[in-house]
């Protein structure tokens, strides 16, 4: 073929962060098949889905044999009851936005990345260590980054006080993957203030919200005062109500916003909804017995996520995270590479995690720890750590601890 | 705000075909609520699901609430069952790919759409009329369009041969959307053999294949000699097993094409795969029972088309498609212009069609008829057509006869 590819995929890793991992757990497994694997590694939900909501998509695709049941293409926004309850839950905690403000999507991944197609080349500023999805998919679209910085000097949590006042597509993502950070309020403010001043734009991840445990905490850029003049939000019911592979989510752009019917024609042309069992599904995730339900498996999470804090703790590895977040984002500065230490953790300990620099220049020398697992995984790769913490302490040979 | 949007947005018209005709729609039942509106206008299936499909998923969606049963993010690729169902859906008509030639999506519109991604400017080449997909997608990339005519006069079939021989990226959809024209083996492969000597890509587009009920007819474009080194096929469970509600599609892409890797880099980066429930509905699709059940719904809209032919013909009024393809594309040289059309059709009968102009300026003088609809819906459609055809013959001032 001489048709011209996007040779901007060439900027690109060749494989996905979590292709690369299940990639490398492939291998090992092939090698080493009777030594048990437990990942900490990719941000995978493990919970059953509450029963409220798997009975209601079990009913939707019944329903969907009979002639009163049946459902075929939605409207572009969405199911209509579904962005009622998704405004619903915003209006709870006083974020006043309308339905016609929703978009419901097949998942986060997908807007964070097809957002791109609404913008012309903007600087992008983009936080590191960061979730790939922004970064890759600005590269595939020839787009100048620019790093805001994320590391224990700054508690993980960049400002924008050093940008040049100029319009940017700013990337942010609270309660923060990889390293668990939360921006407060002022924080955010920080951001919001910017970004009228310059004239930019706020893409706020918010998938990680439900996690949070501090009222005085942000659940979404639009509790800022003026986030509705310069911000879009994107987030998902993956991991909030395990929707990992039932795939729904939502992105929230004011009416004030251009990029409401820039989204909307997009939507039209190059999507067509997301699963009418899913958006069902969702539904029942947002009914109250579903928000119960939801808010009992983040429990368990967060339990997890303490016993890795307290070995961690315990052993005085500095981590970040792990309160208001499911990651633990911890110091390896003892690790050639976080990657090398990725595979000696996977070989020593068949335990998973991911390596920091798979989320940037900054993410190095560090590695992220998913509590994202089974109660007895989490006990048994806390022992796996254990001995082989105790065993390299003794050869005074260790990863964790400051030179 | 001030970031640059994309300005090739401004280069489409501001609301997609079918949210344009939806919101005409809307506003003749607010007019005249009592009217009942009968649908031959978007392509959206109307029968049930076959109960083994719906089954399945309901059975999948309740065992999400099990620990055994639950499922998080898929394979970048989709569900293994899935890939190797499709690729043997393949084998059956003798074309060999394997399953990771494969990708599962959440239908055909996204990928044609996102495919846009893996290319740099490219000229397109497409057919006049056309799904307004290729065209739209191209447009918002800046891309330079380049019309091949379906008209009477080449039986809505266009060929290559007056295209010049450079490298073109070349959509082709058969059988056709909105033309229900079908291409015979000869015509792909003037197609490929064009392909091959100019280094032009073929996107083909299969969404209607299994309405094709002649066996001499290609399916699949991997069924025409070199096709391999040159195509990319897109298909969907939309129309063929009544998914456009429920979600899923495949995009084929042959090893040796670079556009395997870009893909699934792509994929990777920007989707997290269609509904688990909805590839386990597709699997039961493909499955001998779910095949026999979707051939059944076929034919029950192929005899709508029949009806719908039968009525065209017996008043002398020119038609292309309704043989293999679920579309009727009907003459209508007398009206104003064919949104003209579709408002007095829809203000006088209450009847939607598509308007030609819809789908490109050879679409203009031309209006769509779906059979996918109700067969006492086409049977009064056919009735309230025939009503007003007569009316205004007797005045001498009908649509549909030539000047």
């Amino acid at each position: 073929m001489k048709i011209k590819f996007n040779d901007n995929f060439d900027k690109i890793p060749q494989n996905y962060l979590f292709s690369e991992i299940a990639r490398r757990v492939d291998e090992q497994k092939r090698k080493n098949p009777s030594k048990k694997i437990i990942s900490l590694g990719i941000g995978d939900v493990t919970r059953p889905l509450p029963k409220c909501v798997s009975s209601a998509m079990s009913r939707a695709a019944a329903q969907m044999s009979t002639r009163e049941g049946f459902r075929g293409y939605g409207d572009t926004r969405g199911l209509p009851e579904l962005l009622n309850s998704v405004a619903e839950y915003y209006k709870k905690r006083g974020v006043l936005l309308s339905p016609d403000e929703f978009f419901i999507s097949d998942g986060a991944k997908s807007d964070l990345g097809n957002l791109c197609d609404l913008f012309d080349d903007n600087e992008i500023v983009i936080c590191d260590p960061v979730y790939p999805v922004y970064l890759d998919s600005n590269l595939m679209s020839n787009r100048k980054i620019r790093f805001l910085s994320a590391n224990r000097s700054n508690n993980f949590l960049p400002s924008p006080q050093n940008l040049p006042k100029k319009p940017f597509v700013i990337y942010l993502c609270s309660p923060n993957n990889p390293t668990g950070a939360v921006f407060s309020r002022e924080n955010l403010q920080d951001f919001v203030d910017f970004a009228l001043e310059s004239g930019s734009l706020v893409i706020f991840d918010a998938a990680y919200e439900s996690f949070i445990s501090d009222n005085t905490l942000p659940h979404s850029i639009f509790e800022i005062d003026g986030a509705r003049e310069c911000a879009i939000e994107v987030c998902s019911f993956s991991k909030m109500a395990g929707f990992t592979g039932v795939r729904c989510g939502w992105t929230a752009i004011p009416h004030s916003s251009p990029l409401n019917k820039l989204w909307c024609r997009r939507q039209a042309t190059k999507f067509n909804g997301a699963s009418y069992i899913s958006q069902i599904g969702a539904l029942a995730a947002l009914s109250p017995e579903g928000l119960t339900e939801n808010a009992k498996n983040i429990a368990y999470y967060m339990e997890n996520a303490r016993i890795l804090a307290d070995f961690l703790t315990k052993k005085g590895i500095f981590y970040c995270g792990g309160v208001h977040a499911p990651y633990l984002w911890i110091e390896i500065p003892h690790a050639q590479s976080s990657w090398d230490f990725f595979d000696f953790l996977l070989t020593k300990t068949g335990v998973i995690g991911t390596p920091g620099a798979g989320f940037g220049r900054c993410g190095e020398g560090h590695f992220r720890l998913s509590s994202f697992a089974d109660r007895t995984d989490v006990f048994e790769a806390v022992e796996r750590l254990n001995d082989l913490f105790n065993s390299y302490k003794e050869k005074n040979c260790h990863f964790f601890e400051k030179k």
